[in-house]
């Protein structure tokens, strides 16, 4: 896909919600567990595969209401191999699935390794003659606390693959202030950052006008936001941080453009876990994760229409 | 292990080198290739057991040379499930032979996936009532980008079980100044970075007086590394960018004490493809990489004497 491509699911879902597939045992319904315990016994292998069961019975549920899922890295490589197996075959799922995938791993490795990790996420890897496909991913987040060299091989994907990659540039965490908003000259941290994906993004402008190269703000920070909406009119803001985090929809509001284009906003725990919040056992745990989502919909359309 | 048994690991091999595996398939000799292709063909495994055998035979061969090892986990997890299984088994062989290990991820996670993300690498992942060892590594580098929240998640383990993070402050490649060298007041970013990992370190000062937080300053910025040296005397340094990326012997010798003591130099190329700089046909690399790190060890120990 690319960042059009995006724009356009949001547009023909009317709905900007990207679903946060962040898995580990304790959110996990105990029906899941058992099963995959049963079969597989107290192991990784077990707590993958209800990993697995769990996501992909999200996605089949969430299928058509919400255009995106972000896919925690982290989560999966916290099972080891088994785990990595897992979050491979999720994301091929979802992709068969029409969803925008982007796997989230918040990397910052340059140089040759940087070019292997994106060929593995976007591209093949090619072992002898044979060309193996790993994630095929549409998208990834970076942190580029290491500058030019850890987004440019990134960069052939964006322009001749439409792939994209979020930039970090000011996160929904509390502490994000202790770096990001540093001030240096007329400038915070954030927005040198912002500078320097815009600069990164010569020739990667897509026909909505936004970069192939997006950036991460955070939903916590409702005025950062409106301020680098303004000054950075060309990003697609991915939004983290709505629901368990404390971004509301009236906050995310300024992440849009007038078209109400330019921005997704990514919520996990509020969706995935909501069968938590309520008296359930979690067995009709697909249907407080639909209704958040819809909920979640309804309640950013509020502020936001997209045209 | 914790920074006090690896500067004595140091003192006792009088050498300060950390020899990086960051396998890829053009630096594998081939008939390392050719064993692993013939047995398991051009598939993904076959790459990953071609890695395990290169870095196993390579930790065999440096065992009582260089005290401690850096896995480049992006080179893994770019092949998968079979990647990590040998990153995982890789850890476990180095442990056993006594290396001091240390998992280059470059993480950059907040809350609860950083906390799942530091039981998989320090503690354990349990799954039901069982308890499962995965990585076990010594320690690990932390993008620091997202401030305390992205760190606290470790310090428990560097507390108490003798982890240790290393937090970039100034890396080793070209564009690392856009962000890094940004001024902020009468500081500049490294140095921020610097002065946060010294407040995440109360309490975790070893007998050296070296904080089990170690900090990333990459060789090819002698000045910089002076600066750095001289201000913050308890922070340990981890030096990437030896060798292939520029760094010289006498450029490391100001990461060091008086004592010779607080720092570890890193290098990968320079040593693992030794062999590929001469016209061995690569079956003898072993020999290569030895005198590889016997002449690091030398040229360093020129400038610095480890007390």
């Amino acid at each position: 896909m690319s960042i059009d491509v995006l724009q356009e699911q949001i547009r023909k879902m009317k709905n900007p919600v990207m679903v946060g597939l962040d898995p580990y045992l304790p959110i996990l319904p105990q029906h899941i567990l058992r099963d995959a315990f049963e079969e597989h016994g107290q192991t990784l292998r077990g707590a993958a595969e209800a990993y697995y069961r769990f996501c992909t019975e999200l996605l089949d549920r969430l299928c058509g209401i919400v255009p995106a899922v972000k896919i925690q890295s982290a989560c999966f490589e916290a099972l080891g191999a088994d785990g990595i197996t897992q979050m491979q075959k999720i994301s091929r799922y979802a992709k068969e699935k029409g969803y925008y995938v982007l796997i989230d791993s918040m990397r910052g490795d340059v140089g040759n390794v940087a070019e292997i990790y994106a060929q593995a996420m976007f591209g093949t890897i090619s072992v002898g003659e044979t060309a193996h496909k790993l994630y095929d991913c549409d998208a990834l987040t970076v942190n580029a606390y290491l500058g030019s060299d850890g987004v440019k091989p990134f960069l052939p994907y964006c322009k001749h693959d439409g792939k994209n990659v979020f930039v970090l540039l000011k996160t929904s965490n509390k502490s994000s202030r202790e770096v990001q908003d540093l001030l240096s000259g007329d400038r915070v941290i954030y927005t040198a950052m912002a500078d320097l994906t815009m600069r990164w993004s010569t020739d990667l402008f897509g026909k909505y006008g936004y970069s192939e190269l997006g950036a991460v703000v955070g939903a916590t920070y409702p005025q950062t936001m409106r301020l680098l909406r303004e000054k950075y009119d060309r990003l697609f803001f991915l939004v983290p941080g709505y629901g368990a985090q404390g971004g509301t929809a009236k906050n995310v509001q300024f992440a849009f453009d007038r078209f109400g284009h330019g921005a997704i906003i990514a919520a996990s725990r509020s969706i995935i876990c909501a069968w938590q919040k309520s008296d359930s056992d979690g067995t009709d745990y697909l249907d407080y994760a639909e209704a958040a989502a819809l909920k979640m919909k309804a309640d950013i359309g509020k502020n936001v229409v997209i045209l």
